[in-house]
């Protein structure tokens, strides 16, 4: 296997209620991704693309095949992947070996979703389809009720008092708008105090507003290349050190180990295996906190923290910079914003870029920073995680 | 990289209106391919799945996930490809890198519909999401219509009266008519005259009723193994020799080259190529019959007739076992059906089983088969193209 570098990387503005069409949009974060890598659209050997909801949000599926066309990369391979939130992580997988087997030297990978379109309640009835959608939704498990239930397993489990667990959610909540603030292309920029979380209505028991991720508009793309066109494009190359990707199934296969996510474990071993690093060597990390909840869970799997004990990174502020192991110093999906097939590939942009150190203008640097990881969750349990790093 | 073999395959009935859902669907096909293949779930290292309107026709996505989770093979990577009909063509190539490049060994690819759920008229509009559809969907082209203008135009530029090529057309269904009659999996089993299909209605002008495939339900799997491990499960492995893929765009990009479809030839190319073979070495061709006139136009990309002949290749029986090129003796799309995100996997059952030298049984085996040739057409011109070959 050859080794495989990001070379640049593109990203739009995520929002709500975006004028743009997807392809409008990923064709925006493509040609950044393309024209950042030193290269014009004819150099791109294979398309792959991340999106799921683009024929119900406006009625266009296939999507990457008229982007190969409108960006100018006539006649190339492209493919798109669904994997619900994970769909551009997925992508970005798929797109690493294509080029690790020395088959493409040169690809172009990324995910867009308008998921803004159908306004908030109808989307997340329509983001149930992601689910199990012939046994679990009809008895109620849109996906705030499938974390909602994990908050109260978890407490459970871990003899957590309720009103101690949203605490710690809160301040992972709080630090994410932190970092949000000073993130250009962020849905919300806003700061939010724990009070204002506790305070904000009910979604679904414990779960509140501000523990809940948006759904967004948005697209984010990145270049890959083999290391030796890499050295020719850039010389901040950032690898992909490490891959890994699992599917848990429905939620009912999953009780016995949830509130934990097997496959996250599954594939994050994968991911550091390949790399050949531990929890400990991470130095920044992107994953995957579409409710509040969500992001404790996530960082005990991926070797963070004890079982049980992760709220105490965030109320420790290890999550920040400066402390154990900075966690979505981006604003993460709360902030940021998520539009779902793209989340994947946002994260991807995010890491490079700190691996490279460029965020020191916008004051959310993690100085130092050689190894990433991204950790992308799509519906009841499917992962992927990349291990990015600097050399 | 090393040589993957085709080891066991697996293919529901296609038919319209099934009463089991898609993950039935596929979890049957999938179960096929691994018991033929002498395994067992746990022996599937990763899961590539094609699906297109699994959300339209019954809200459900992400259906690799669950099939991953329903047929046992726990926690493995599981990918959804869409690129309208050719998904699971796209797939199985996807799947064939995974092994080729010695990341897997042993992997589960297929792809499965359930299009008849909408009722024809509704899933022609569902459909057309898979048509550039901002521009061109407003503008009349739904598919019907696109062939209805490449058949004109095809007329027009080959200088052939357009009756004649009707006729032609019409021979190209009756054929396939002919062999799915013999085709136990086929929705459609029942002959049908030149006369019967001139005289069916009006669909969009020149199309008529029968130059029009159906939409169906169904799914086909393959397992596909390492060249070391197929020769532990298999006495009659079948090569992946080479694959191709190519996206066109939009309809109206493509003006200048219309009625050929250039993605066609360059994705055929690819696939020649890798292969090492020519049009001559073919001795038996699935290609992507969607509507009569398709035929015709495929097999002169594909370089089994010069430009504007390849009516004659019909006319003349050189389509039919025994002939120059033994084309979609399946039955094609047309009688077999086609269900759309599992027509490719479809296709590659059934050169896998000719070159196997199983279908004697059917009355439907071209005899001596070793170098098979699979073309499957997505959306206005997403090609996948894959050769197959005995050893």
């Amino acid at each position: 296997m050859r080794k495989v570098a990001v070379v640049g990387v593109g990203h739009t503005d995520f929002t709500a209620g975006s004028s743009k069409t997807q392809l409008e949009l990923m064709s925006e974060a493509s040609m950044d991704a393309i024209i950042s890598s030193n290269l014009k659209p004819e150099d791109i050997q294979a398309i792959f693309c991340g999106n799921v909801l683009g024929d119900f949000s406006e009625g266009q599926g296939m999507i990457q095949s008229y982007l190969a066309d409108n960006i100018g990369c006539f006649n190339v391979p492209a493919s798109r992947f669904e994997g619900a939130c994970a769909s551009a992580t997925m992508a970005i997988r798929d797109a690493f070996l294509w080029v690790a087997s020395g088959f493409y030297d040169i690809v172009l990978v990324g995910g867009v979703e308008k998921a803004t379109t159908m306004g908030t309640p109808l989307a997340t009835r329509t983001f149930a389809m992601f689910h199990d959608s012939r046994y679990e939704y009809p008895a109620g498990f849109t996906f705030p009720a499938f974390f909602a239930l994990l908050t109260h397993l978890y407490a459970d489990k871990y003899n957590l008092p309720l009103e101690k667990l949203k605490e710690q959610m809160a301040q992972v909540t709080v630090q994410s708008h932190q970092y949000g603030l000073n993130n250009p292309h962020a849905q919300f920029r806003k700061e939010v105090t724990v009070e204002k979380v506790l305070n904000s209505f009910m979604v679904s028991t414990p779960l509140q507003l501000l523990d809940c991720c948006p759904f967004s508009d948005g697209a984010a793309a990145v270049v890959l290349a083999s290391e030796e066109a890499a050295k020719k494009l850039t010389d901040k190359p950032v690898y992909i050190a490490g891959v890994g990707q699992a599917s848990s199934g429905k939620l009912s296969s999953q009780y016995k180990a949830l509130p934990r996510l097997k496959a996250r474990e599954v594939s994050v071993k994968q991911a550091y295996d390949m790399a050949g690093v531990k929890p400990e060597d991470i130095d920044v990390c992107e994953l995957h906190d579409c409710f509040s909840i969500a992001s404790i869970i996530a960082a005990e799997s991926l070797g963070f923290s004890e079982f049980g004990k992760a709220g105490e990174l965030w109320e420790k502020e290890q999550t920040k910079i400066g402390g154990k192991i900075p966690i979505n110093i981006s604003g993460g999906l709360k902030s940021k914003g998520h539009p779902i097939g793209a989340t994947g590939a946002s994260q991807v942009y995010e890491i490079t870029r700190q691996l490279r150190g460029e965020l020191v203008d916008q004051s959310r640097q993690v100085e130092g920073a050689k190894v990433g990881l991204v950790d992308t969750l799509g519906g009841d349990g499917v992962i992927v995680n990349i291990v990015l790093r600097a050399e």
